[in-house]
């Protein structure tokens, strides 16, 4: 062999971490890529949205994780350019638009780049909306909901504090849920304990779900249950209902009505990395890359895509979850261990775990070896669940002590506006002050 | 008496906190404001520019504070013009320049906004080097300095590694030693060891002070450990070294030596803040208002300035360290107390606690009851007064947690590159959907 099977894996989500995991120790040289420094845990953003932990809390950083993987580099930087010819892909330091890229020759290569917010096309969600889908979101939301109740207290005019204390989620699946209900328990508790200027009744939370019921793809009885749950709140639930366009200040809902709000979270939709599509890659209406059933690339052998940015062909698309990503990351570092053995990959077969999402305090829904959950037993399942899968022991110790401290005193001690602005700015300099990577 | 006295406390920091203390359930109206929604612990922010721990293990939301403190209220505002004739400021969102002040009427005014870093006309110093006075400092501190690791991953010019891995320090005082030992401790353990791209030899750190010796106003012995246990620690301090210039890439000092450095860290001076200066105070060349022996201004009965702001008149003025600030908050809130009852303030007069600071694992120096330690008695002595002082009974076991984690690992799990100015730019949004706030 002329030189060791060179693996390149463009992000480190669930998918692309499980894939470098796998091929660890194998005698490839395997290069692991990311545009952050860290991973992000998914599945507790929206707490981050809600000042329930911090985003060190569920951020991690990669090249900490991937330490003891024999044979796995790690290299913080954006895919620019992927040629199938010759078998390279460009890599460049993230937001930096004049670097000289460097162009690194693979063998195989793993796109696992994940999704980003959808908006099918609504106009002004993607300008007025806050995705909730990376760790600057939930700052960004974070700052924008606590900022809300800081203005809301210097305001006269009624319908100015209306719309500074009323909070839209679009978007009634796990995501939407779980924000809904995490931003009541701020709300309702430590936010109007703490805003005297503010009455009990002022402050709105709205869920709009544009199908017949919350937590599409689920038993109904728990999608019924989370509604409950969520009305006992004080979020108001509405389904049936489409977003029709999204202002600066509103939303308005087919039919006619306009909600009023300085706030509105999309959680609605999801499609495959951009990044596929601007590289000409085959996708389908959701931005997913089309693939063999066995993952790889029909018109480039040795590309890959797995997780959200997938769609093997022959069948439905898998959902857009952690573990389609994880079992599809072992998969993909199998096949390419067989191809190197010079055996044929085989085809990815999906084994649904089942879904957990939680509501709040006592309350969430779980769909799991063939069952269904609600209410205290679903929300221990939850939280032992999401506890042991962080990854770092100081991030397990940590968000659970801050768990137990919330849950016992009703608090959130991460209720901080943070000067995202001037702290950027302060880092800019940092960027001007650097010369071009590759002069 | 016509109504309740009306004090209003600009700045949330060790000082204003301490008054309002002081003041609340004595049958006032108090409105304590501050431009941020958390208390800032400054003694620990230079962990936060060394990834040791996050932002909000120091910072603490103000509410949370003086919800228990009866006939205290707070405003996020900034201050924006104080009005001695009419005995009025003015309040208006932070950051937002177009919002129509709100005016609010006082008896008595304390002016606790602390101070800015002083870069003393040093050319381009206020441009290029980073302050670490904030926790928004803090933070893009450390995205600087592990994305200097990252960059540096990427760079096979000999002369672009130099810049990218050196980091200056200017300013040996507690601030500068302080972080100087925590820098070195997060490059030569864990970025070293993760950074498998990037010699032993290549990392180099600098500690500039213009003069004799470390840790100027302290027993020189404290300063000469300080030194040693640096050196030792692979720092290299310089003393007599007095910075000329600053430029994006540079550090010039007098006598024509030039250091190559993508970052330099100022921590060389402190300044009072800007309002003063401002609003046409009298204050001296290092922007302190001067006040009388009581801390309140000659010109303007009732209008009283404490802390690092605050140069009292016939003496040398006090430090600008927390005691000060908490010492100087006790005494204006009696003063008020005082006045109310027709009694007239009296002088104040510090008394000094000491100083503690620490250097690494294992190594500080302190001076306590008129007498001075270093090595692990001073640090053991450091970590316990830190953790006692920090506020939030939360805060102190994630602390406890963080530190604990790091000293038995030898780890640093915040190694964070936050995208800042991606969520600056989403939290905009909100920024530009909110219309006045007065209207």
């Amino acid at each position: 062999m002329p030189h060791r099977t060179r693996v390149v894996i463009v992000g480190a989500g669930f998918g692309g971490l499980e894939t470098a995991r796998r091929l660890a120790g194998e005698g490839l040289d395997v290069l692991l890529v990311d545009r952050h420094n860290y991973h992000t845990f998914f599945p507790l953003l929206y707490q981050v949205g809600a000042a329930e932990i911090d985003a060190s809390e569920i951020a991690y950083p990669v090249r900490r994780i991937v330490r003891r993987w024999e044979g796995v580099r790690f290299r913080m930087a954006e895919a620019r350019k992927l040629d199938p010819t010759s078998r390279t892909v460009s890599l460049a330091p993230p937001g930096d638009g004049d670097a000289a890229p460097e162009v690194v020759p693979f063998d195989h290569l793993i796109l696992a780049a994940g999704s980003d917010a959808h908006f099918f096309g609504v106009p002004g969600a993607a300008e007025h909306a806050f995705p909730l889908r990376q760790v600057e979101h939930g700052l960004a939301l974070r700052n924008h909901v606590l900022g809300r109740f800081e203005r809301a207290e210097a305001l006269t005019d009624p319908a100015a504090r209306v719309a500074a204390l009323t909070f839209v989620i679009v978007g009634g699946g796990a995501t939407g849920v779980e924000y809904a209900g995490a931003l009541a328990e701020l709300v309702y508790r430590p936010l109007l304990r703490d805003h005297r200027g503010i009455r009990r009744e002022e402050p709105r939370i709205v869920l709009l779900e544009a199908g017949e019921g919350l937590l599409p793809g689920v038993p109904e009885r728990l999608g019924a249950y989370a509604a409950r749950r969520l009305d006992r709140m004080d979020v108001e639930v509405r389904t049936g209902a489409t977003v029709r366009r999204v202002g600066p200040r509103e939303v308005e809902i087919e039919g006619g009505e306009t909600l009023v709000a300085e706030t509105v979270v999309w959680t609605a939709g999801v499609r495959g990395a951009g990044l596929a599509e601007r590289w000409g890659l085959p996708v389908d209406r959701q931005g997913r890359v089309r693939v063999a059933p066995t993952l790889e690339l029909a018109e480039a052998e040795g590309v890959w895509v797995l997780g959200d940015l997938a769609a093997p062909t022959g069948e439905d698309p898998p959902p857009m979850v952690a573990p389609v990503a994880i079992q599809q990351g072992a998969h993909v570092a199998r096949s390419i261990l067989r191809r190197v053995r010079a055996a044929e990959p085989e085809p990815f077969r999906y084994r649904d775990p089942g879904l957990l999402a939680t509501i709040g305090r006592n309350a969430a829904v779980a769909r799991l070896f063939g069952r269904t959950f609600t209410g205290y037993p679903a929300w221990a399942l939850w939280a032992g669940v999401h506890i042991a899968r962080l990854i770092g022991f100081r991030n397990r110790l940590v968000v659970l002590v801050s768990w137990a401290w919330d849950y016992v005193t009703f608090e959130r001690v991460v209720r901080l506006i943070l000067p995202l602005r001037e702290a950027a700015r302060l880092e800019e300099r940092g960027r001007s002050s650097a010369p071009p990577s590759r002069p």
